[in-house]
């Protein structure tokens, strides 16, 4: 392992992230909100400790193994999330704890949205837009990670995105394939980010709102400047225009970037993955109005679709934002949606959950199955579109899951250690590890009141959620740590 | 599809069954509690319309194919299950509706165990004996099917017990080898029925209770004759002899064969589904009684041992034995008792839930793919013992893992529909699919207070989780009934 590399390199990491602490001073300047000197003071931290880390290690430049990978990137967001909760600590109004501020800057880096606070609207527009900003450039991260970095890693059958290389990549070609995938990427994120800007300021968000809930929405991140979320701006428009741009976040970037490059739409109707992602968007969407209109919950059928629409997609591409509470929804919506947000969106973007393209493997297994009985002389095997998957990939998909079963059923029973009911414990578990955000029962609305030893776990499920759960299982075992 | 033959067969099926009816008979005989009559008319009916089935295919005997089978086992369960509720519906005490006589028949011949009783006690013996012998006949059943059945229909990939033959099963010897196997099996299931009974007896219960409880603990059942079950006696000395007659009974019943035969207990330590159970257990007993310890749920040291071993292994081996309300117990406990019910039995025993052979392949195959992150040139294959395991049957597993997550989420969805509340819903799904019998919530004690509705849902998840998903499954697909 190239420690000192690795090292240096989290040095210069946190040099750079110092630099997002500068919109916000300035935020601060714009608005008088009194916010600045916490901005300034972390941004000087930043650069200090960065400085401390990197100096004594600048020499050591060797080229990363495949291996060192995981460790680097594992640390990058621990780091990142750590030094990303200095402003929460040193600012006067909110003044938080170390759990709190742990949990709120790692629920933004890694786009969960789950927040501690209330009276989210009276805070300083610094920390308010700061927030975003984490959601944003925690997208911005996940996005490279998903389509460049993990594939390489091998993680959880990734390699079905790895470009045309069948076997394991070069070390000496690493940095500069990132790099260029992370560019042509970024372009496409950066265009969403300013489109929704633009859609939610036509639709009537001032400029500061439309900005923060576009950084929000296009990272699937779901923090909002209102306790309310978006349900504040009581705008169907609004609504609509996050459901649009939400869809558009959940879709896999490259092949965003394919049907760019290629200027056609009918790129995405030949993606199995987007075909069967919009059959869940349209089949939750269809059973959350059906059960609405049914029981009446809201006076008109155009208000029971508004809601139904904008609840299916915030929660099952799980972004987390509300309109209205749908934990109080009547019958199985609440669960249904909380289980659908383990679904969550496609692979390489911003959303969160086990991925659509990795349960449509498990299920096309589960046809195989049932075909290989009937039929158990036949030789089947999985295909996507005309695509056939190695079973090395299906393979790494089932670890995948059971890995995330594991990791679920673990935390799930240490926070019932750490004191929450079983419902609270279930979804708040499902909440984090499917970097979704909102629960049911005492975390429907926020995180604030559980212990700060639930706080903790629950930072750890983000970001065993966020890394594809193996990318940090694999830093547990001896065998990692060998030669 | 041998449509005729099979109802044939079904006909001879139910006329046989009609025998299970005259030994409740005669307990009413013997011990006067008026219930004779009902046994008598259900015995009559049985015989009647067994023979009405029988008589007009009494013609058809083609010798049946594997993909009868599918048809034929599911016909067994259900036929059985319904002529199984008739005394339930005849006799004056209980009386019950169609939907909890359904109930009651399908959990007590699944070995589920959960019930819509209360007052218990004050039943005639003749009702209690009967829905013991149920248990007891459930599990005869269970075993020949998971060693003998299921195999050969290449179920959930327990062609991993199938018999040194690799292909598929010529047809013509099916009927022979099923006999043969069940046979040896039945000696041995016998025998610890016998055993248990005495060991019952000589720790004090009258013969009438050692004898229906020795039914329910080999079949892993968990019905008692009281409310309190087991908890009713009192007795640290009847709660070990249950305790180690349920994990005998969890074993795989080949393994004991295999044992007998070769009379040498080394046998077992050489299965490494025997030794994965066996550290379940032990973990299981150890974490209740540390947390029961710590947290003075029981005034003595001994009695906290007697407690947390008897409902870890009650609840995991999916009896549902109660000796004290484990519902009741602090922190997370209720809820791993609940999650260890998913890993169940051994294979091939009459234990429920996923098994732990398949358990113990998906913990592999999580193994192997961490392996394969840190070294992904090398090649690794999956093991049992010494014994490697094909690729072919791994999948199987992964098939009928997702199968039955599907089957789990459907059911309580529905359920939630149906009304129930959250931790209800979840908990029954998981106490009936994995044939395990009590759950938390309003099921906590027994299922008479919820709807109708529910309960028809339940004995669907009963039936799904007895005959491994895949066997009841595979009717729904067109496929199945082409050709
Ligand atoms: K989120
Ligand atoms: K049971």
């Amino acid at each position: 392992m190239q420690y000192r590399s690795i090292i240096r390199i989290l040095g210069l990491l946190i040099v750079i992230f110092s630099i997002s602490m500068v919109p916000p001073a300035f935020v601060a300047y714009w608005y008088k909100d009194g916010a600045g000197v916490p901005f300034i003071l972390s941004f000087v931290s930043c650069v200090v400790i960065g400085f401390l880390i990197w100096y004594p290690n600048r020499q050591y430049k060797a080229e990363l193994k495949v291996r060192d990978g995981f460790l680097i990137v594992v640390l990058f967001w621990i780091v990142l999330g750590a030094v990303g909760a200095i402003p929460f600590m040193l600012a006067s109004n909110p003044h938080l704890s170390l759990a709190s501020a742990m949990f709120e800057a790692f629920s933004g880096l890694t786009t969960t949205g789950a927040t501690v606070l209330t009276g989210i609207e009276f805070l300083p527009k610094a920390i308010l837009y700061y927030r975003q900003q984490l959601q944003w450039l925690g997208g911005m991260g996940i996005i490279v990670l998903a389509v460049a970095i993990l594939p390489m890693l091998g993680v959880g059958g990734m390699q079905l995105y790895r470009a045309e290389t069948p076997g394991p990549v070069k070390d000496n070609k690493m940095t500069p394939r990132i790099a260029d995938t992370a560019k042509h990427l970024w372009y496409i994120y950066l265009a969403l980010t300013l489109a929704c800007t633009l859609a939610f300021f036509l639709a009537g968000m001032s400029w500061f709102d439309a900005i923060c809930h576009a950084f929000s929405t296009v990272a699937i991140g779901g923090f909002s400047t209102y306790d309310a979320s978006i349900g504040h701006f009581q705008s169907p428009l609004i609504n609509g225009i996050c459901v649009l741009f939400l869809l558009l976040s959940a879709i896999n970037f490259p092949l965003h970037f394919a049907a760019v490059r290629g200027k056609s739409v009918s790129t995405y109707f030949r993606d199995p993955e987007f075909k069967a992602f919009l059959a869940i968007q349209a089949a939750l969407i269809f059973i959350c109005f059906a059960v609405l209109l049914h029981t009446n919950v809201y006076s008109s059928t155009a208000e029971a679709l508004n809601h139904a629409s904008f609840q299916a997609v915030s929660i099952s591409t799980t972004a987390g934002f509300a309109t209205d509470g749908f934990a109080a929804w009547p019958l199985f919506l609440p669960i249904l949606l909380i289980f659908s947000s383990f679904i969550g969106g496609c692979a390489g973007s911003t959303g969160g959950g086990l991925k659509v393209v990795r349960v449509l493997l498990l299920f096309l297994q589960g046809i195989r199955e049932l075909n290989r009985l009937i039929h158990p002389r036949a030789v089947y095997s999985i295909k996507l579109g005309r695509r056939p998957v190695a079973d090395r990939i299906v393979e790494a998909v089932w670890g995948f899951f059971a890995a995330y079963a594991l990791v679920f059923v673990v935390i799930m029973l240490l926070l019932l250690l750490t004191g929450l009911d079983n419902i609270t414990a279930f979804t708040a578990t499902a909440a984090c590890l499917n970097n979704l955000g909102p629960g049911l029962g005492e975390v429907a609305a926020n995180f604030g009141s559980i212990p700060d030893a639930s706080k903790w776990l629950l930072i750890v499920a983000m970001v065993f959620g966020r890394l594809e759960v193996f990318t940090l299982l694999v830093l547990f075992t001896p065998a990692f740590w060998k030669d």
